[in-house]
């Protein structure tokens, strides 16, 4: 196995299908290497149930004979956040009373599995999808792969760091409230949070079933785009289904994406939030900088509208979609809960219907708004998130201190927009100098592909910081391995 | 003024029109006119404030030297329910503590008048809107035009009536569970519920904000054209509007509308109901075996969606957007509430915010449920009301007699479906025998003006029955006038 060490460094669905061509790789091959990592410690606590050889070979043997030019993720191994359904392995939404096993793979899992992709196994997550730090399992915190020291963020965190790990090409999250934004932006990955509807929930343990979407983790834009096109698909009995309808025309970025006059939405500088945060306030001047030296243009927005969005989400009655999901199982066993799940579920009783109409009626004004803004900008450009903390940190405070993530991503699904969370690069001053800086770009709802045009000029424009991103990433990986 | 009184018999755009171009009529005489008979008794309870003719000679004024060619709707008298602000009059909803005298009209009224349309009164309706039939009105039961005996049916009752006595062109009234549609069946009128958020809502009093629409009584199917061409338009800051985005393509019908080949969804015999009603049973039975001579194919659909949907927003928590619209209000004047009201806004309290989302949740199965059948079909066709009631059946038992009216409209809103009640001839057996009968021809959004076209082809086929119908009215309103 050890020739195959170096596919863990740089792991990506080209350069995997480059060996199983060349036949300096096969799958069979990759699932032994793939096992032999999973099955031992798990000191980031990735994992809820990782996939033996055994269970994972099924999928391999499926693809003998079958021809890699016709399927886009032959051999492809991939994560799957526990709160979606692999056919014949328990979900439990970190939640093991919870569990059950289904006898389906979700329809976006079975798409991925059809077009060639191998699972590995089921990823940690705060439970329930409820969070954004990843601390919130009772199989443990979830560390970051970078600095073990450091949150993974969430609620996807086990799939991001199984990413970030190089032991998954891709993984599949869920993003509801930032939960595949921020882990990715805390592990230098894209995290597309697709438009709502273009992938499938079916199978999805819900949070909030309105705004669910699926995810994607991926270290590069032609991947989230080879796994999104995959994934894509609507299931006929999928209540929360769209079609996906790409706009035409002008929107449209060329077959050699540039940012050069592309309209980027900025918050005004006293909209702007880090909690004080200056490793992050300094990230974020140093991209918007690259933006413009790129050639796009940042108009300053009134960011207001989006903001008084997401204290909506984060205040407001939405919680009690979160209750309506499991009400039967957190009536009949509260004590099987997690506490601070069980504190914030807790706090849904007290909001009534009319409550909830106001808070809707609220929505659409805000949404009113928010559209006046587009207007004038193609795309917004935020922090991910708005700071980062340690894993002793959200011990000592985890609610509030996890609110903080979401600053710039609880808006998100409930104006109907698509993100993208980008790497851009290491901080380089304060006290989270070393670690990883991401941006979101925010486009309307169909415009996914936009986004991922507008990533890949990004990271080309940024290769050099990329760099050094990555190797500060080895770095660290080497130490985290250490460590544990 | 009596060489005018031809004109109230048989009201319409085009003969207002025809008498204003030939100088045989001015818009000054035709207030002085309508103010004539608007001053008076109001045996029907049809106003809760009639305009004087020296509020309405103003419009007139504003007429001078205006061209009739450029003003679509010059002369042209309407009612406005009272829950619709008309500038410099009061909005009460039926509900004289909670009146405002509003500055400015709502924008729907401001482009009718800025069209040449001259306002006569504010009308009687159920209080707040909340109700099917009319007759939940401190000002008095509205009674019906044709036979004040019967109900008006509700909540636009007024403007029903206004228009069935043919003292309005048109009206407008309010539609969120069938209040635009039942009181024009009750009275042999069309009753148009548009595609949500195409009329603007701004300016008038909420019932369930995110389903209340404008609607429109008229005569015929070109004078609501009319109408709702002229009323149409996205003001900015209505956070409900909606850009007017008709089909184009093979679901309009053309110059010359016809109903051959027209797919017509019709509910299976078992999921009819006309609660022992004979002679709405038997006029819809009469109606279908012409539509199907006219052409149209009828194709039998499972109608259960669509009544799971109508009992949704009748035993559902939308009751509390009803009170999210007047909390404040109706918190601290419990008692300024019509009783019918007070119980059933005060049910409200018994919905929590997660039982509001579990319903959103059974709301969007339905809606998927919905869709698979409108991949069958063209446009649905049902009675507009199950039955019909006198005004003393709906004291004896105001609740439950009332919500046999919305069997047939209550799914309307819910679904995202736009909505036309046109006459069908009259009952010719059974207790309602000589009372009008009505039919509704239900589309997907947008499709407002393919509903138009199904109805003028619909009036042409049966013009012989309409005659019949109309002959009947006249011959009711005489006896009506007489009674009172």
């Amino acid at each position: 196995m050890k020739s195959h060490d170096d596919l863990f460094q740089s792991m990506s669905i080209e350069a995997l299908r480059a060996r199983y061509r060349a036949g300096s790789l096969t799958p069979a091959q990759l699932v032994e290497a793939v096992a032999a990592r999973t099955s031992g410690d798990d000191p980031h606590r990735a994992w809820i149930r990782p996939l033996s050889r055994n269970e994972m070979i099924r999928y391999v043997d499926a693809l003998e004979g079958r021809d890699i030019d016709t399927l886009p993720l032959y051999g492809v191994p991939f994560a799957i956040k526990d709160n979606i359904d692999l056919a014949g392995i328990p979900t439990t939404a970190a939640c093991p009373a919870y569990a059950y096993t289904p006898e389906a793979s979700a329809p976006v899992v079975a798409r991925l599995i059809a077009a060639g992709a191998i699972p590995i196994g089921k990823t940690n997550l705060d439970q329930f999808a409820t969070g954004l730090s990843g601390q919130r399992s009772p199989h443990g915190a979830c560390r970051n792969a970078l600095d073990p020291r450091y949150a993974s963020g969430g609620s996807s965190s086990g799939s991001a760091v199984s990413v970030a790990l190089g032991l998954a090409a891709f993984s599949l999250g869920t993003d509801t409230a930032g939960s595949g934004r921020v882990p990715a932006a805390f592990h230098g990955l894209l995290g597309l949070k697709p438009t709502k509807g273009v992938l499938s929930t079916l199978g999805v343990v819900p949070a909030c079933k309105s705004l669910d979407c699926v995810s994607i983790f991926a270290r590069s834009a032609d991947d989230a785009q080879c796994v999104f096109d995959a994934a894509r698909g609507v299931a006929p009995s999928d209540p929360y289904a769209r079609e996906f309808q790409p706009p035409t025309g002008a929107a449209q970025l060329g077959a050699q994406p540039s940012l050069r006059g592309v309209r980027f939405g900025v918050p005004r500088a006293n909209q702007l939030e880090f909690f004080g945060d200056t490793s992050y306030a300094h990230a974020f001047d140093a991209a918007l900088t690259r933006l413009r030296a790129a050639g796009a243009e940042l108009v300053e927005i009134d960011f207001e509208p989006f903001l008084a969005t997401a204290r909506l989400l984060y205040e407001g009655p939405w919680v009690a979609e979160r209750l309506a999901a499991i009400r039967e199982f957190a009536d009949t066993q509260p004590d099987a809960l997690h506490p601070v799940i069980r504190e914030i579920i807790g706090g849904a009783a007290r909001w009534s219907a009319a409550d909830a109409f106001a808070a809707f009626d609220r929505l659409a004004f805000l949404r009113m708004q928010a559209a006046h803004v587009w207007q004038r900008i193609d795309a917004i450009v935020t922090p991910t998130s708005a700071t980062t903390a340690t894993v002793d940190e959200l011990e000592a405070d985890p609610i509030r201190v996890n609110s903080r993530f979401g600053y710039y991503t609880n808006f998100v699904n409930l104006l109907d927009l698509a993100a993208l969370a980008v790497p851009a690069g290491v901080c380089t001053v304060g006290r989270h100098a070393g670690l990883p800086f991401g941006v979101t770009f925010v486009a309307r709802a169909h415009e996914d592909r936009v986004l991922l045009d507008l990533a890949r000029a990004w990271l080309d424009e940024t290769t050099a910081a990329s760099r050094s991103a990555y190797d500060a990433t080895a770095v660290r990986l080497g130490e985290s391995h250490g460590r544990h």
